[in-house]
């Protein structure tokens, strides 16, 4: 069924007898706004995206389900980078009145699968027709204790930067969905259902031990940038260390350009923080426990807000931070 | 200066030196998320809205700075309407690299002004790249009273039905903006920078004696309709009774059939809401303190939720409560 045929407010229906309920919510779909309760000793996150056809996601390799669970996942990915944990969940979509109402209801399967996984329940929204590509915003409010939230401009030097998970996955799998082949099931799903790391962010934030945060989405020369940048402080990247996985450590092999994905490729969605360095062992017994590798990278030093980038013959040599530019007409990559 | 030339971070960082500061706000723009502390006994309203060229504005009628000015005024229309107080602005803009500066710049300030007229501080967003339309998404962030908020929910019969100001305006001003001839200031300004009833509704909700309130977007009878699908009510709208400005009458004794944009035009971000006909003298008594003109235009009725039309002779029709449908192929308007 073409989404014309259905209507507008039959689909909202048919989206509304979806959703589940929640504590705190007084108001969901149906009204002007959501009203919602926020416990006391609480603050509010609120993150917000918007993804558009052709320019962060193409139906020629994204299944819309996969495509609902990633703009869910990227703002989830934004709560666990401030330590908090995501609540509400508000989806606007916009598509044209020839879209098959089945390729909605698939982008609704997936995003209402990754919200429900993390207890996220959708509270509203906005439906309208779009004169050409998908469009789709998403906004996620979280909660974190008063006092609590990790901010991106608390490093200090002789703090160790640290990285969970594995690096460039995501860069590297979209470039061979590109390039239309066949993709190592890994590759492609770090691409298309980025995990956001909602748990270790809850997880750090407890300790106390971060003094910056921030996940990785530009990609991480840029979005440690943004730290050092925030901070005010420089930092050094010790190029060996970026933990990878066993599919890119062999494409590495082969093509050792394909570094730069790991350093600039960007849609990790892993954490990249600072502790200090007595902390260290507080840290790693975290990522430890929740089976999440955090693995130190470089050191936070004084001076300007300059990235250092070390190779493994101990050369340094500075790095303009720059990440993904939307609108630069040489950023090639599909990140959001 | 193309926006391909001035890069993503510039941009962000101009918007970000335009932002004022206020209470509540612990990180605003620049971090993964605002953080923001609501007081005690305050509960949280959200509302989200998508626009995208051609679909809900075109650059040929509409100026930019007047598109920023009613992005946000529809969302503050939308809190307006829970009776709140809207408190924090999140702008997701994605426009193509060749879109100049200056017309994003003017966008940013008609919303940031309208922001700013009722002390709203933009705390996030979004920036991104198109490959075609504009596309503007808009969330807004209010707070109200515990135990104040108004729903749509809970009309009675026998309440009094009543709306702010006048209807039709912003249709008939659209549609002979659409004709490309010269239109009437009041009726031009109508459709391009609506006014948001904030104060009204917050009086409207201390009254305590409104029972259900929507704002005026998709057309008063499909609004209206959404109450008494709501409430679970029957209703009756006196169609002689609907206020209109001079501009609108004087158009409608030429042409009977634009009573048809009053009814369903859509765009009017008036507040239509209930009363019991007890409560009226203290609800018109707030419209006279204000200076906003509130006028009864129907009653509510027990039975299913089916609005009825009665002419000026009293003959009554029943009407489908069809508003505007954003994917149905037969709807002309350019409401949201």
């Amino acid at each position: 069924m073409k989404l014309c045929e259905l209507g507008e407010f039959e689909l909202i229906k048919r989206i509304k007898a979806r959703v589940g309920h929640g504590s705190g919510i007084l108001r969901g779909i149906g009204d002007d706004a959501a009203q919602l309760e926020i416990e006391p000793g609480f603050q509010l996150l609120t993150s917000t995206d918007l993804l558009i056809e052709k320019s962060h996601f193409d139906f020629a390799w994204t299944l819309p389900e996969d495509l609902g669970y990633k703009a869910v996942a990227v703002n989830l990915s934004d709560i666990a980078a401030m330590g908090g944990t995501p609540r509400y969940l508000y989806l606007g979509l916009a598509c044209p009145g020839s879209a098959e109402v089945e390729r909605i209801e698939a982008f609704m399967d997936g995003a209402l699968e990754l919200a429900e996984n993390h207890g996220v329940i959708l509270v509203g929204g906005d439906t309208c027709s779009s004169p050409g590509p998908w469009v789709i915003s998403v906004t996620v409010e979280g909660v974190v204790p008063a006092g609590r939230a990790i901010g991106r401009d608390g490093a200090q030097p002789g703090d160790v930067i640290l990285v969970s998970g594995t690096l460039g996955d995501s860069a590297l799998g979209l470039s061979l969905l590109r390039q239309g082949g066949v993709v190592e099931e890994a590759l492609a799903m770090r691409h298309h259902r980025p995990q956001a790391r909602v748990e270790l962010g809850q997880a750090l934030a407890e300790t106390g031990c971060v003094t910056a945060m921030i996940d990785i989405s530009d990609g991480t020369v840029s979005d440690l940038g943004h730290i050092l940048q925030a901070s005010g402080a420089a930092g050094i990247l010790d190029v060996p260390k970026l933990p990878l996985s066993d599919a890119f450590a062999t494409a590495l092999r082969n093509r050792p350009d394909l570094v730069e994905l790991a350093l600039a490729g960007g849609e990790d969605y892993e954490l990249l923080f600072t502790t200090a360095e007595e902390d260290l062992a507080v840290i790693l017994a975290v990522g430890k426990q929740l089976g999440i590798p955090l693995t130190p990278i470089g050191k936070i030093r004084s001076g300007e807000p300059v990235l250092y980038l070390r190779d493994a013959s101990g050369h340094e040599k500075s790095c303009l931070a720059h990440g993904f530019d939307h609108f630069s007409p040489t950023s090639g990559s599909g990140a959001s």
